[in-house]
């Protein structure tokens, strides 16, 4: 007969197959420090609440401790039988203490119990993420610092369309990085909740102190409602949302990492150190990390659109459907982290290629804006200025000569306003420094921006790390 | 030969085909004011700045507002020649004012124009949102007070677990929408800030006050970089994914009253008026409005979808796919904004069968945790009073009586230590009261997070409106 | 008091925000003539089996026809109160005919009518998407014929790897649309089933001839299950799931038309009549289409995920939430047809830069690979011989010079067996001739395929226009 | 230094991150058997064509042989640092017979060896879940054969809306899954075709024959154009979408059986082998095994849209992108066909509460449109039975009776021609029977079809098989 821990009014063993099915220990396991971690703080709110004796609570902390350690030792094999993390370290703790193991489980479902291991869980990835995305941000800014008087092509349409400097190009990637951490930090009062005490659905008889294990925790609140308790995997979302925004971010990088690498750009090339080879064509050095990084944005993206088909018309309150959160969680975490910390060395470690990028610039046209501009500035209407120059492109395109090789003759053959002036109006560098006023300024207020965010993350990295230290998981 | 606005270079007209499939004015013409708002705070600044002279603003100033109150009157057609909102606006003010709106597209491209009406729009949308957020949490939280007292099952897998108020129930949904405000509030900082001054990408050679344009629409700030500027779409997935966040929880709320709403649960029905028949079965009254709404989730997910693949890979700065954005957009505003709206009045109407409920609750052994908790309390662990339980529930289950019908003797033969008291400890109110000791609490700290909510959009929208107003435009 | 067709039951009228919210008409009026198809024949079916008269049948299919013949000639203004499309035609008829209209609902449900309109249009539009697939893939076989002797550099991780011939670029592209056609015409049994008798789940006391309908109609066969007949969306999410695979062909043929539209690629440019301009700068020439078609493909998925969503977890048989499948499907079709519309003339009056091509085949030594099959053809392993060509192509790397720029006792210093044939195995027209010694062949079986597609489609295409032309809307 | 086996023109090692976040071989060590496949029948080609001696071929084959029962037998740790199944077994055969491993990467790149590989790995498991599909529907009509008299409710928004058999509900899961099959059988062709040959994606300067090759494999042919040959991932997108819609039917079925299991509907339960229970709550019995069925929806929509993503926009030929294509795939794989596994015995074992269902036909007017229809067959428009009936319905509504207990004399109160044969017209069970007079023949033709589809998939394992033995890994 089963000797599963509900099976008290069951007449029957489970079928394996629906052990092998429903199990969730293959890949929950990653919660196992997070789950000891709250089931300390559960069994200490058990004694100060009267419903274990300090002997106790101290038996099922050090053993919950012994556990803790073998895990770490890699020396714990889990179950299929015993379904996920919580029944087997339960059903481990029983067979190191005895039937006080039993008492744990007082006034605590696996609902709210698993909803406090994911809270518990992603507070802390969510940090690392932060601090990653940061690091990545520093890379980018010193970048811009040593190319802050580097001109290259400034696109739209894939087409040449403007002289910028390279800095500003970084510093675009910069501020998108910095939106990600501001999505990030917004998010965590709704991350730094604690759901323990809703029990399955609707909190206990017992008189269970929420507030306590919210401060052991370093919480920074509790769910107010039990059902929305276990039931709620909005900051599951809300995580999976803000990371499809960075693999989106950086599968732009990515992008424009692999076209500056082609021998058509060829702006910049990897390291050898982070280029790959290919099979069966010797000459190939191909850049397979960013390409890679672009290439795992689908399965973020993936990941959201699962997590929200999953929530779905699921009526109140637990669903077994909610176990498929995991997964795409851990997925999602991991895949955001590796790709972050694999960019920054890459990116650090990034050839430029400063004169191709310097040819490029002088053909394609790119002072034709300001030569309008600088016909607007002599009081021509933008759109007449915008007409004049197009046909003197059109021009030149047939001429196959730049703007600047026209003479002031050939000019003024179409507006006759023209002067000799019109060659410094003309000039790329002249151009970029006057579009430009402000860039140092934005280098300033961007890296002003990281330092607050890094901060922000070493403080709240400092409050979480003492909660692990104080229960001897650190 | 072709008429376009930026038609200098080109040799040949549009083909017919190119025209109707670029095209946006189909369907941008939705931002006509913004467009509109954006000018005229563009105009200023150019006068500002020394790039128009007063007269030349105000002819410019006067023209649109005359080509705003047309439009608003319905008399405008635009035409899929000029291509988008932006072109058919210039084309409206050059036919009325001359040679002279040639000069407001100066220092300003279709690119930063485009950001900034969506930007304009979107904010406006946002507290719209966030209006009726909290309007259909006021509606939930009168149902919690109305139904303070009623019992009903709390189901998790959809079966009875535990007797819960009914108000708890709504106030699941009252947190869920609080989260939902929260979250949308906390993006306003991404939404409200100003792209005008970038340009193509790069800003341009004149000497342009970012900061004046930002200040006269009331926005919060400006974009540091001009190529983030343009390119950056992170604002409207930011909705798009709070919006899927929203009707994720209307769909869960859907779909239970769907089911209760069934001949079967019978706990709840909607009123005529909210109610609509079957071309074919005469008996029918079906739960239209909610499955519709459980419905309209599916385009919301299908919107933030579109909108990630989008962005996914595209270089910087602006491409024509950005143009994709705006349907999407549209279709997730109305379509949250028009689902909150009914969903409000049918819930304040729906009709709730109070017997039912209370019927329901005793029946599925609701009282069983209870039972165990009892014996907890007398010192058994809490595994084995959960199987002591479980095996009089089988017992029970198959003499087809309640729990609280056994005699003591015969619960004494499943474990001895059986008092009388365990009747008090079955009493079904006895046990809801006990769970919920802090239910008013709970409704009073969702009603203050309201007001707050409400508050603070009532003071955005205050200085928003201000803007429309003082341009003639309120 | 309410005048619904359904109301009998009702004591109240419907909520006017509720007909705002629930009708359909805005989008489902596009149904109208496959509405009225539809009862044109059931109408016919109900006299057949003896529940109209000759007379009723002829009343109401003259009304019918003088209906389609008002909606075709812009006419008739549809209205919300009565919903749907289906209740505005009855609507109509009974204004138009009297209380016998009231006959033709006999039998019949709007649950299997507006499945059955859909069938109709979708195997319209399926035929009408072969079509336009087979005219891309004539265009793109042309330019395989007219480049049959180009060569361009074929890339890996957009790294210049091999030579190949431009037609083969091509021919890959046809290879593509060619499963694309495959895929919709194996769906087509899926499509063209019957789903009338079906009524609202479960069929009529009347005794209906499902299958003179659908011969009528010219059907393949009918739905054996009636749940399943108005249920039943798979074939609208099949062919959104075949269209976003069409899409995603065409966004990697756009990719790479926009990257080869660039200065830096510079290989080909579109045709100033498919080009559009910049509203700033005015030597811009943007490839707008293909940017486009690449950004709609994000919609069209969108769609797709908008359809599965709808789907999930929905009990039979028909629910509301069902009428979400019209708009997403209309959108597609549109998108699709309108895309592969401008791409034909985009891509037959493209321009090629057949130098710039050349000129980059010899640059990246894309003779690599041929060099070690050189090798290889010597007896030595190819692992060996990749490794010296490594080594060789890294030296050449160094001194900037091509690979038959070294002499043989350079060569032989990396390996002693290279003797003076090498620098024909070094040719880069006879490697591509010797990869390619079957694209001839490839050509014709491509040319035949769309043959045979284009062949299948006009036979289907004939008798479903039979089936309009009898019913007189054709 | 490193020993990449494409290390010669690099100067520097790999950098291990690199290493770690680039390699595959962490998953795509599941396609093992198959590289080995592939390599033998390539090894044969090599022979056949001349690039290989007897000898040579022979000792290839050996080691493959040894390595191929090595792996099986759990014997071999692959390697990081190798990247890839492809060189973990190149390297494998290396040290088994020294340099000759050499020569079996002739004429071949890993682009189409991995494509190759997984046109193998899905052909095979394509076939499994055509198997699973006809044995789930195979338990389907089992049921549907048992409960050919039960009469159930039918729904429609999960209203009542008329009575059905509980067979006729059966067997619409067994119309849905036949589509299943049907889908994965007409994407056969897309997958059994052969990609070897393509080499890196133009094919080499080696006379090769594919067609030896495939026949080998025993694929229906080959790829006609060597970029598609390498980039095409249609196939896997498409059985991924079929997967999409089989999960999506599996989780309409799965909705029914949670609500039919709830103590509400109380129609069904699951066997104790197939429920399982709560931590907490001692009495609970939750239909876990299917809640989990739709839960997993999610991932394989999400798989979906991940594929759909990476493929969006990239440019031929072979990206490192695509490597993210397997794990999505091995995980729908893995999910389908456990779920259609436990689905089989839980629905085989299922109990039926007939009773209930009985009871539920009875009330909420199930035979409503019956009687509108017997008011037809006397020669009333539908349209006015329809109205008459409703208010018959609204009527006993209020009266709380059923239809059938209203006097002739009340009914005729509504309508004045109703004789006593309408109590025949309103009996449930001859309701039941006139609707569903071919019930019997939609049993035998969805047999017939399912034992169709068995035979199809039984003929084409034979043949797979084959070459698995043939090459001694059967």
């Amino acid at each position: 007969m089963t000797n599963k821990l509900w099976s008290g009014r069951f007449t029957k063993p489970t079928h394996p197959g629906v052990e092998q099915y429903t199990a969730s220990i293959t890949f929950d396991h990653a919660l196992a420090m997070e789950d000891i971690l709250g089931s300390l703080a559960h069994a200490g709110m058990l004694h100060h609440s009267g419903m274990l004796s300090a002997q106790e609570q101290n038996e099922i902390s050090q053993g919950l401790t012994r556990i803790a350690h073998k895990i770490q030792a890699g020396e714990v094999a889990f179950s299929t039988q015993d379904e996920d993390i919580h029944m087997n370290i339960e059903r481990l703790l029983s067979e190191d203490i005895g039937p006080a193991a039993g008492k744990l489980h007082t006034a605590r479902s696996r609902n709210d119990q698993v909803a406090l291991d994911v809270h518990l869980y992603l507070r802390k990835q969510l940090l690392v993420t932060v601090d990653l995305l940061t690091q990545l941000q520093t890379t980018l800014l010193q970048l811009a610092r040593e190319h802050r008087q580097i001109i290259v092509p400034g696109y739209t349409h894939l087409q040449r369309a403007q002289p910028i400097y390279l800095a500003k190009h970084w510093l675009a990637y910069v501020a998108m990085l910095g939106r990600d951490c501001a999505r990030l930090i917004s998010s965590w009062p709704r991350v730094n909740q604690s759901p323990l005490g809703a029990a399955a659905l609707t909190g206990t008889t017992f008189s269970v102190d929420k507030h306590y294990v919210a401060k052991e925790l370093a919480f920074d609140g509790i769910y107010l409602n039990s059902l929305d308790a276990v039931s709620d995997r909005d900051f599951v979302i809300e995580f999976i949302a803000a990371a499809s925004l960075i693999m989106m971010h950086l599968s732009r990088l990515s992008e424009e990492l692999v076209m500056w690498s082609s021998q058509e750009f060829n702006f910049v090339h990897f390291d050898d150190a982070f280029s790959t080879g290919s099979s069966i064509m010797p000459q190939k050095k191909n850049p397979d990390v960013v390409e890679l990084g672009r290439g795992k944005t689908a399965r973020v993206y993936g990941a959201l659109m699962a997590m929200l088909t999953l929530l779905k018309g699921l009526p109140l309150a637990y669903n077994k459907d909610l176990q498929e959160d995991k997964e795409p969680l851990f997925d999602v975490v991991n895949t955001v982290q590796q790709t972050l910390s694999i960019y920054i060395p890459a990116l650090s470690t990034l050839h430029i290629n400063v004169d191709v990028m310097r040819q490029a610039v002088q053909e394609g046209y790119l002072n034709a804006t300001a030569l309008a501009e600088y016909l607007v500035k002599k009081g021509v209407p933008f759109r007449k200025a915008h007409e004049v120059v197009g046909k003197m492109v059109a021009h030149c395109v047939q001429k196959q000569c730049r703007l600047e090789e026209l003479t002031l003759a050939e000019m003024q053959a179409f507006f006759p306003e023209f002067t000799k002036e019109v060659y410094a109006a003309l000039d790329l560098d002249g151009i970029a420094t006057a579009c430009n006023q402000e860039l140092d300024k934005e280098l300033l207020m961007l890296e002003r921006e990281v330092k607050a965010n890094q901060g922000w993350m070493a403080e709240k990295q400092a409050v979480v790390s003492k909660v692990y230290v104080k229960y001897g998981l650190g």
